[in-house]
């Protein structure tokens, strides 16, 4: 193999109650990689398309994380990487850890599968440390293990990953504002109250629960974040009347994405998806502001091989 | 069916990991108690044997909780209760709610089952009320449901039974001290900080996930508490010490027992459960305060008839 095509899909991180440790990964969104053997060793990126970022290796997120893995394997042969962008930076839906981890994984295949699923994500956050200034893998780990993970922790990482029920769908509502990340962590709280905590605790143990158990039921009363959300919401305009929509149309449970500004659901059944997209479009159409609305499956297999050569 | 002999057995709450939240069963250590239908309505305590608790039905956790469970059946019948206590009151392993939740489950036979075990959970909630000064379900829930449980809400109640991997095993040390209550309760901080609150509910949401994957290994691993622990430990002398006896005979995990002076550890097989009881009275046998060691399997079943008339 020489080289080959890649989706690369979006992620959801958080996911309401798991602040920092869940995520998922998204089917109908993603970006498209070409990870190419170069005979001069060393990573490029030589084509970005749909996105205006850097090509300095060094100062990209599918650079850096290509560079991760390359020095670790140190093969013989250098690459080129050609990225098309689909997921929008600064979404809110994993767009800089898709180019992270399509470029991780993509290495790994051209290397003969040296590197199992948890060493690739520790691979693939080098890179996503660049674009969000801390080493994360609620957005990598998703993508590179597909359906749902838990990060239960990062050093050394450690990653969990859960079953997703057969018909479990997302509905995702991307509103093209922009949220500076830097913003979205300042207004976190630094301490929460013990009761608070306890309540989140509780849930995360209970979505768990509930993912093994395909309880749909209980999936949805976990959904719940009363720690985060009340604070990053207020950067998001019509949150509460898109979620309010999201519920109402059925939704398990709706709140933000990552750290915004897109807003997701969790639905059972593609219908359901369906008809909450109708509802928050409903909600979006007359408002000044852009956006774009995805509805997919829970994505079990993660990053997709396109072609290869 | 005119009168029940019933097993109540002693219960773990919190876990490490899941203050408030999380609990589970034993088999080997707990109450016996006798429920008999009698002509005359209402609920009488008639016999107490190896604890000086109250006979009066409206100040014993046991009279509460039958009488929450009888004013909703309104049978037309009354119950007289005999209580064997083996669990010693404030030893942190559910000896009030043990005594709560074997008069509601044993009643409920006496009426044909009428009730779920949630709403014997709820009746039970009651009784436990009396000893702890507030509604609390993480000691009951493990006795009625029997193995883990996740408590995930209180209202309304909502508890989530979780699975036993088969080899699991727990071992206890029960220092006879005095941990007051609400010395135990006062001392918790009101606030945490946020990354320490995301650790923990990282740990619970792993710690569910071994549960069903049988991944001991997760489990060990996830067996961690930052924020009760800390202070809690202090009021138990030689916390640090056992502790680590625990985890160096080979534990995968030891943790404060509800809010002790208890300290339970969790142990994969029978075998690993006596040599981590061997390595704690080693720990104890010079110092001066009286003890006892239990080991037992974890009890899936819960409440048990010992025999019926």
């Amino acid at each position: 193999m020489k080289e080959l095509k890649i989706f690369s899909p979006a992620t959801v991180a958080n996911v309401s109650c798991g602040f920092d440790v869940l995520g998922f990964c998204l089917d109908t969104i993603g970006d498209e990689m070409i990870i190419r053997k170069t005979v001069e060793k060393g990573v490029r990126i030589t084509k970005i398309v749909g996105a205006d970022l850097p090509f300095e290796t060094k100062k990209n997120v599918a650079g850096v994380a290509a560079l991760a893995i390359m020095n670790a394997a140190n093969p013989d042969f250098g690459v080129e990487i050609e990225i098309y962008k689909n997921i929008k930076p600064g979404s809110g839906v994993g767009s800089s850890s898709a180019s992270a981890s399509g470029a991780v994984w993509a290495i790994n295949e051209l290397l003969g599968k040296p590197y199992n699923k948890q060493e690739l994500t520790a691979f693939g956050m080098k890179g996503e440390a660049i674009a969000s200034g801390a080493e994360h893998a609620d957005n990598v780990a998703p993508g590179i293990f597909g359906g749902f993970t838990l990060v239960k922790q990062l050093n050394p990482l450690k990653v969990v990953q859960l079953p997703t029920p057969s018909k479990m769908y997302a509905t995702i509502l991307h509103p093209q504002i922009e949220v500076k990340t830097s913003e979205a962590r300042a207004i976190l709280p630094k301490e929460v109250s013990l009761q608070k905590a306890i309540k989140q605790w509780a849930n995360v143990g209970s979505f768990v629960s509930g993912l093994y158990d395909e309880d749909y039921e209980l999936i949805s009363d976990s959904l719940v974040d009363n720690i985060v959300e009340p604070h990053r919401s207020k950067l998001i305009p019509h949150f509460d009347a898109v979620k309010e929509a999201m519920l109402k149309a059925g939704a398990l449970g709706a709140g933000i994405s990552g750290s915004g500004p897109s807003i997701f659901s969790l639905c059972k059944g593609e219908e359901n998806a369906k008809k909450v997209a109708e509802a928050v479009i409903e909600v979006y159409k007359d408002k000044s502001i852009n956006y774009d609305v995805y509805v997919s499956k829970i994505n079990t297999k993660g990053i997709k091989i396109i072609n290869l050569k």
